[in-house]
């Protein structure tokens, strides 16, 4: 096991109707906030009016910053640094999932810094201070509420990029399972696919023994497998939703990482395919990670075989070492497949033209990507080759 | 699955020679600290010398206060509830297992209350404040260094009672798992029986769904039956030891506790058999937790199945469903005697004889016991018979 050290200090307030409380929570922290959203889907399913009630029946002031898209911009960002500077908010509350809540912690890193917010992207500048945030979750995926990442697409160099710190760490994050009823198949499906990826760059590790997190992560995508079949079926399953959105924070508060390390790889190429193509971010990882598994298991057929046998359920006397955990690969491919997922890259319209190498290269800027396996240029080529 | 609130602030530094680091993560709250510990043991592995060094590597003056033994007294606290006040301390380092740390939590509430610090036991007081408390932890097993509670018995009440409340998390935790390479084959059993029970009296539980908490409860569990495994064969295996160390403090951290009601009635069982008898925690649990199995099995039979099938391994097609469970429990016990761990009263030399009914009639002035099953005056003395 690794040496390290863990400390997630977010407040999950979790349940039925817990949405009510987002004025109260809030108001421990402020009473001048930037209420930061997508568009029109919070307003649709009612939980805008919602949110609006339960402000000011707390007194609370605020600007409503909107527009939020998947794959959250750095001008949006900019904008609401902006505003939070001329109007003296030290709060940012975050009405929605992953993306907004990005946004959101890339706005509390920005507002306390006089220079441009990308530096901290960049790795020029480190963030002395943080607005407080706090989150009411829309989409059980990203993990983001309880996380200490944020991931910026830069429209102008085309570049989507993560930044680490528990300086964005929300103050609190409200999940009422309820608001996930309407979250559509697809969504749905996107959102079991990267929380389950989440679990995946901790679980492919080069650490040889690290047996509590290995089981953990196990049985972590083995409840998220179970319950989004159950969803699938019926939408409005409470239990089942539950079960999706505290696995999603679960995946990305850390936990499953301890002692171990992580790898990261699937989601830097995916990541690339979202900027390019604009793929949703679960999507292009339902294509990627079967691509990579299949080019790296050699690496560690072990690995891949514990996989499939506590994962999958792989019969370990199937076949050979090698073929059991081939078998558990398929079944992954095949788990995503029935979600509705696309699993290579033609069913996004990506063919045998695309410049598979200036996309390697460009990911490569920082170096060498991925831990359990290291993948250079030629690794990266392939992976995306076999994801055709 | 249940509505709940999870935070969890503590800071976990894990690993090979984080005890080094004590003096520098103490200094971030005080320079001038109690330094609380048991006896002996710490000077004999040399650990003494080495927290000392490095808390006057960074000038904290400490004032020492030792004696700390197993079930930790209210006398103990009150003493060291005076040297802080008269000292003008702020921070409480604790160095030993969970009657250290449970010792020390109690000192840090009491120091800033007027009045007697067994108020808050006897739920007469609520305190408003606490002092800081940092944790080198020598005993994987409390999973106090990461919890809200704190368990203290009264000499003159002759009382053992628990205390529920976030104030009373450290600060810091350092588990360096080398550390436990001394820890005798006898108390890494009860170590490793008192992590388990922390997960079982969670795993037991009357909410109808909560997947992902079973199944890492059941994960969890596992990882500790194989590891302690080793340990029994290797006690200076790193790797087991630090999943020993890392699961004792999962199980307590409240994790796998969200979204179900837990149930703790065999815990107040053994307690009573600690405070009459003198027993060990981690013994006294082995002892009660089979025979509390098997007298509640039969108003979940399938849960008592999933407990056999996924955590033991029985095969599931057995026999009946209760054929299977009951197979579990055996599996379970089995497992506690192959640690040689005591699993009847009469090994601690309780006989027929013992007053069962006042015993649960005392256990029992604060309401009937337990949640998955509610215990009467009637069960608790079932429960010890089974025992016997």
């Amino acid at each position: 096991m690794e040496n390290f050290r863990f400390k997630n200090t977010v407040e999950i307030i979790f349940g039925k109707d817990t949405d009510t409380l987002t004025g109260k929570e809030t108001r421990k922290y402020s009473d001048k906030i930037l209420l930061h959203y997508g568009g029109q889907t919070i307003k649709n399913i009612g939980l805008y009016d919602k949110i609006i009630k339960s402000l000011r029946e707390e007194d609370i002031n605020f600007i409503e910053l909107a527009g939020v898209k998947p794959n959250p911009v750095l001008s949006l960002v900019k904008e609401g640094i902006e505003i939070c500077r001329k109007n003296s908010i030290d709060f940012i509350l975050a009405v929605g999932g992953g993306s907004v809540i990005d946004s959101a912690k890339a706005i509390s890193i920005g507002a306390l810094y006089d220079g441009d917010v990308w530096d901290f992207f960049t790795g020029k500048a480190k963030p002395k201070g943080a607005l407080d945030i706090g989150v009411v979750l829309t989409v059980p995926a990203a993990g983001s509420e309880s996380s200490v990442v944020t991931v910026i697409s830069n429209e102008e160099t085309q570049l989507k990029k993560g930044f680490h710190n528990s300086l964005v760490l929300p103050k609190f994050a409200i999940l009422n399972p309820e608001i996930t009823y309407t979250i559509d198949h697809f969504q749905t499906a996107c959102g079991a696919a990267d929380t389950i990826a989440h679990i995946l760059e901790r679980y492919f590790t080069p650490t040889p023994k690290a047996d509590l997190t290995d089981r953990l992560c196990e049985c972590a995508i083995r409840s998220v497998v179970d319950n989004v079949a159950i969803v699938m079926k019926n939408p409005e399953d409470y239990d089942a939703r539950s079960e999706l959105m505290w696995a999603s924070t679960i995946a990305h508060n850390g936990i499953l990482g301890t002692g171990r390390i992580e790898d990261w790889a699937s989601h830097k190429l995916a990541h690339e395919l979202s900027v390019l193509y604009g793929t949703t971010h679960g999507a292009a990882l339902s294509v990627i990670f079967p691509a990579w598994m299949k080019y790296v298991y050699r690496h560690h057929v072990k690995r891949f075989f514990q996989f499939a046998v506590r994962v999958w359920n792989v019969d370990p006397c199937f076949g050979t070492q090698e073929e059991v955990a081939v078998k558990g690969i398929e079944k992954f491919e095949d788990f995503l497949k029935n979600l509705g997922l696309p699993v290579r890259l033609k069913e996004l319209g990506i063919a045998e033209d695309a410049d598979f190498a200036a996309m390697a290269e460009k990911e490569l800027q920082w170096g060498l990507l991925g831990n359990f396996v290291k993948l250079n240029q030629d690794d990266i080529i392939n992976i995306y080759k076999i994801a055709l």
